[in-house]
């Protein structure tokens, strides 16, 4: 499993995030964090305290004995440890300058700069976690929404992992029954039940693609919903946005990577985080040069968007129809806008109308339907409802390793239905069986991958 | 002491700078907090646990009793804590999203969100340090350079305040002895040595003027020295900017409030951090609109400026003089730039030219002079060098209460000349002695000044 030089190094690295607050973390990891700390920390001798007690003292510089800080110093002896290391946690002031100095001091002691990710990898490496779960920390960190976050936390825990053991036990079992055939070729006995292991066999390839098909939720979950609201000048778009966003309560945080311009706002619906992009509003046939290109921008947006709100002013007596929109119709919900005024209009008439939620329509300054919109909008998305109890998918590299997985399955399920032999379909079951490993950790992963995996983890996780 | 609404509370934020991160550290503190802590807890009850202690387990939503994280939950019992309260800490994952679930948790049971700076004025209220002390907080949270670093250490340390008891034991002293001679005044005796107390007053005088006088140094060690670069286009001032800022290697931070456009590089000389102002290349007696609002800029800074460096080309025949800079000669540096190059042209004409260091003569490109320029600069601002041992006044409030005081040792002075009554003396007296007591908050300090005081803190603090 030593897949990285250097992991027997002590690792230091600031936790907390970076800036100034009332306090930072600086966690030390590795054989020599106690003694390290013990270099430094003026205050009872870290050596002899018992894990998991805290004890306030100063941090001293190395080189010239100046404190550098009043801090509280945490110690966690292997192998009850985030990392299953010694592990010691030095709390200072929130000062960044402070933060370096500590971290400089770590590192005049003997400790090395930990790498993006080193303290959860060392936690893989020691056991306290599979690769799933691992790769579960970083989700949980970057969870904004209710259901992004109980999904992540969900792996983290294990869940996902246990659901994959299962399965994995089921087709080691069988697997070692087939090696045993082979074993004893030559008397032509079967220890394997064909019949069983077919039906074992179909419930796995059920299983899998459930899990399969749970990742565009699971990427709705963890990514958000992204919804592109179209009409013409005029249509209700920013007072439909207004309505949507001021029932909103749950944090609005930006989302890194988009384009301030055209991400307007986020909005969460049943725990899940929707993102409403607006667009310029469009009059089709426009000579205007300019108008033209935010036409181009709305067709690109309609195109990268998960859903489009098509709005339709129900008072215009020209509603334009954007008839490019079509080929988009089914992420398309057709939105029909100021019901209010058209009913007054109706009425003027001598049309009387019953203000019910019918055919989306809604008049969003008195926020009527905008509930029933957005119910609309989560089941257009999302579905009934989410159980974040059932595992969800939310990590491409496991979806890629599920596919293969039932790749396997399918060649297994096709041999057996050609009567092939016990060692050709060993091969099959061995594949399935390494990339369930792959998920988890349980088999060795490739060097790069794992480089892949916790190179995205953000430096002191 | 008591004089904001509410400190019985228990009080909630989080604790480390807002943002993503690996961890994050919430905080209670407060007589509920470990009963508060309890009920969000998961894990062995908090209650029959030692102080500073930390225990692995989760919190759970109040309502849902859905997990919203692992948690590492430390406790630390009062007075053992920062605030001298129970206090109790979360670390959770580093998730904006988990960060606000777990204070709505808190507040869900009975806590209330801290206001800024309320856990270090809590720590004034029970005891845990005094005023000085507590303001030194903000000081060394924000404290970027190794002598605002150390400065701000002495004070929270209480170096500055034991120096300020010294002071106020012996008027104290003296003021005992002539509140007796006004018991007896009937009597005409005389219990307090007037020479003795002349001699006193005389001793105090210096050392609270000596503490008024190291505010400018002071200042100037919190906030830096701001630098402006001055000279004609070409005079080599990126050239400068680059070479002192090259050898640079502590962290170069960026400064809050200042316009982007102006302030360009910080300098940090035998830790002390310099500001370094470039100015647009001036060419005097422009016509040109926009150079003349140039020049307006770089007079502006100028004006603000600790230090002005003025930029000669030593090989420009026609050197500019800026006439205006002169009413600014006594922070000007002028620097002699292009040392080399003219020393080239000098040779070419066969005069000889030994390259040392004098009349600030640099040759930027090759690094000649540029340490020595760091020392003039250094100088001019700071002095031969600083000594963070001496009591180094920083803080605005603080120098407002010395001049006070210093204003009292006058009139008490001058009292004695006249040989005024006892009575009209201790007058006075008590006036020094509770500006003295202010700083430190032995005497009761106005409330607005406590909310000034604490306000400027961040939440969490």
């Amino acid at each position: 499993m030593n897949s990285l030089a250097g992991w027997k190094d002590t690792i230091v690295a600031l936790a907390t995030p970076p800036g100034v607050g009332a306090i930072a973390v600086i966690r030390l990891s590795g054989t020599e964090a106690i003694t390290i700390a013990d270099k430094l920390f003026r205050g009872k001798k870290l050596k002899n305290q018992k894990s998991h007690t805290a004890h306030f003292g100063q941090v001293l510089a190395p080189s010239t004995e100046e404190v550098i800080d009043d801090v509280l110093v945490t110690i966690f002896k292997n192998p009850k440890s985030y990392t299953g290391e010694d592990t010691v946690e030095i709390s200072c002031h929130g000062s960044p300058y402070i933060q370096q100095q500590i971290i400089n001091a770590c590192v005049a002691c003997g400790a090395r700069l930990a790498r993006p990710g080193e303290f959860t990898q060392r936690a893989f490496l020691n056991g306290k976690m599979d690769l799933a779960q691992a790769e579960a920390v970083a989700d949980v960190i970057a969870a904004n929404s209710r259901a992004a976050q109980q999904t992540a936390l969900k792996q983290l825990r294990g869940g996902f992992s246990s659901d994959l053991k299962l399965l994995r036990d089921e087709l080691i079992n069988f697997a070692a029954l087939i090696e045993l055939e082979l074993d004893f070729s030559e008397e032509d006995v079967e220890f394997a039940d064909r019949k069983k292991f077919q039906q074992l066999i179909s419930n796995l390839k059920s299983q899998i693609s459930n899990l399969i098909s749970s990742f565009s939720l699971g990427n709705a979950i963890k990514n958000g919903v992204s919804v592109a609201i179209i009409g013409k000048p005029n249509a209700g778009k920013s007072t439909l946005l207004n309505s949507l966003v001021n029932e909103e309560r749950a944090i609005v945080s930006e989302i890194a990577g988009t384009t301030r311009d055209t991400i307007e706002e986020t909005l969460n619906i049943n725990g899940v985080l929707f993102r409403l992009i607006d667009t310029a509003g469009i009059r089709e046939h426009s000579t205007d040069k300019i108008e033209n290109l935010g036409i181009e921008r709305s067709k690109q947006n309609a195109e990268r968007a998960d859903i489009i709100l098509h709005l339709i002013d129900m008072t215009d007596e020209d509603p334009n129809d954007f008839p490019w929109l079509k080929i988009y119709a089914d992420k398309t919900i057709e939105v029909h806008t100021k019901f209010d005024k058209w009913r007054s209009q109706m009425e003027a008439q001598g049309i009387s109308v019953t203000p019910h939620f019918s055919q989306n329509r809604i008049a969003a300054k008195t926020d009527f339907g905008i509930e029933q919109l957005k119910k609309v909008i989560f089941e257009k998305a999302i579905g009934e409802s989410v159980n974040t109890e059932n595992t969800i998918v939310t990590n491409a590299r496991h979806h890629e390793a599920l596919e293969k997985i039932l790749e396997s399955l399918n060649a297994i399920e096709k041999g057996m239905n050609k009567n092939i032999s016990g060692d050709l379909l060993s091969i099959d079951i061995r594949r399935a069986l390494h990339y369930l490993g792959e998920i988890t950790g349980q088999v060795e992963v490739d060097r790069d991958i794992l480089g892949t995996i916790f190179g995205k983890f953000c430096i002191g996780k």
